[in-house]
């Protein structure tokens, strides 16, 4: 099986070819893929497969998921294995791997997600802007950190953000604990960004993400983040810059829709299980 | 720059082949391939290079530091990319890249480190052994964790350790927090091994590795908590089965030396940085 290691904003993912669809995917060997010590170790999993050429993505435009002629689905797994919608960092990384690989032209293009498409366009300074959909801002809630509660913007971005504007510099918090917040208002759990502002429409942001504890970077977090600094500034557009421990995200802000703007690396390539030794 | 990455009961490792000598490795690179986001990850780097086409493998034969006709130098850097001395899981895994690559013949084999020469043996059933020199039991101290102060055998492996005999599960210990040491005993630090009697000459062991924090596995800790473990029941030598949490390692105890026999993998293969992208 060949493989390409690659991150965005230290959010990191083995990438997986399968150009024929005929790449099996069971979520052991995801596990086994990500394991960071008996592995290759990554976040998760991009399997670049042909839509045509997958059943999900053939049963997604099936039931109206996506129209249009859009090459390739973002098949995307977490680290346990699980399938996962949309990730705004791997489809970075993603983009990055089609154009870096001759499979796409470098410019804009869309991809197939399990949240339909998505269009990303590489930018003139090597960066990669993907769209992420409309932010919708639900109502207020709180989250607690080390015995404190935040107040927080709720913030739907297909999944369940609490973005608290602390006015706190949030270097000094621990997201490695789960941070506590309404079972009422979030049933199933929720991601949790702790932010500060720093200047200018910048912010710093740490995040614990749903089920997998603090990260280095999130992108719906990072959107919902400036979302949140934005509605406490009285504003819902504009470009935000969104500090995260793995880099540097620009988040923009439409009236009816989001962007977020980042670095996208290839770091390694290779075979798995080892092949070639010398 | 070809890489094989692999594991010893998952102390992990990037192996770098370099049959020509020719690979330069700042502290900077070693750093940016153990990165676990950012690069490939590891505990360490595995350089493998001709004792002979190695400099420091030179010196340290002109120095005395060893003799006869081992062919190959394993340059063993931190993850911070410091030189260091030896590495027990790391050596398994060095020897089953030799045997693999067809740069080794099974069977046994010297291995130069800058410990001086090693030899390895490659089991039939698939585990490497390795010689991990004479344990020298150099007294008593103590170690403090979550408030607790057990007594423990100060055993001197190359590297300092506190290997401390519970009579307690392990299990329930947490060794990420530094655990506390006499400063007088170890004025730069020590390996602190817990360690619970299971069964016949059967110990699991949990270790916080001095500068690294609490790891899966380490090699000269086994050693160290198999000595511990006999010392308490009175013996000097034997064959100890040490549970880590990467896995299963055996422990022979001579009048003279020690051994370490265990499982050593290769998990993938390829280019840093990418380079065939399908």
């Amino acid at each position: 099986m060949r493989f390409v290691k690659g991150h965005g904003t230290e959010n990191d993912f083995v990438i997986l070819p399968d150009p024929d669809g005929a790449l099996d995917l069971p979520a052991t060997l995801v596990a086994a893929l990500c394991d960071r010590r008996a592995g290759i170790g990554a976040d998760g999993v991009l399997h670049v497969v042909p839509a045509k050429l997958s059943a999900e993505a053939t049963e997604i435009r099936a039931r109206g998921g996506y129209t249009g002629d859009a090459e390739w689905f973002m098949d995307y797994r977490n680290a346990d294995g699980g399938a996962v919608e949309m990730c705004g960092n791997g489809l970075r990384v993603f983009a990055r791997y089609l154009v870096e690989a001759g499979l796409a032209d470098p410019g804009e293009f869309d991809v197939v997600t399990r949240a339909g498409v998505r269009r990303v366009r590489m930018e003139p300074d090597g960066r990669v802007t993907v769209g992420m959909g409309r932010p919708r801002v639900v109502g207020e809630s709180w989250a607690t950190v080390a015995g404190t509660r935040y107040p927080g913007l709720v913030v739907d971005m297909g999944n369940p953000h609490v973005a608290c504007v602390t006015g706190e510099p949030v270097a000094r918090f621990d997201l490695g604990p789960q941070p506590g917040f309404d079972p009422a208002v979030f049933p199933t759990g929720v991601n949790v960004e702790m932010i500060n502002s720093v200047g200018d429409r910048r912010v710093v942001m740490r995040v614990h993400e749903r089920g997998c504890g603090e990260t280095r970077s999130c992108g719906t977090g990072a959107v919902a983040s400036a979302v949140a600094a934005a509605h406490a500034a009285g504003e819902t557009t504009g470009v935000w810059t969104v500090e995260v421990l793995g880099g540097l995200l620009t988040v923009t802000l439409a009236d009816d829709t989001s962007h977020l703007t980042g670095p996208a690396v290839l770091v390694a390539s290779g075979d798995y299980p080892a092949a070639t030794l010398t």
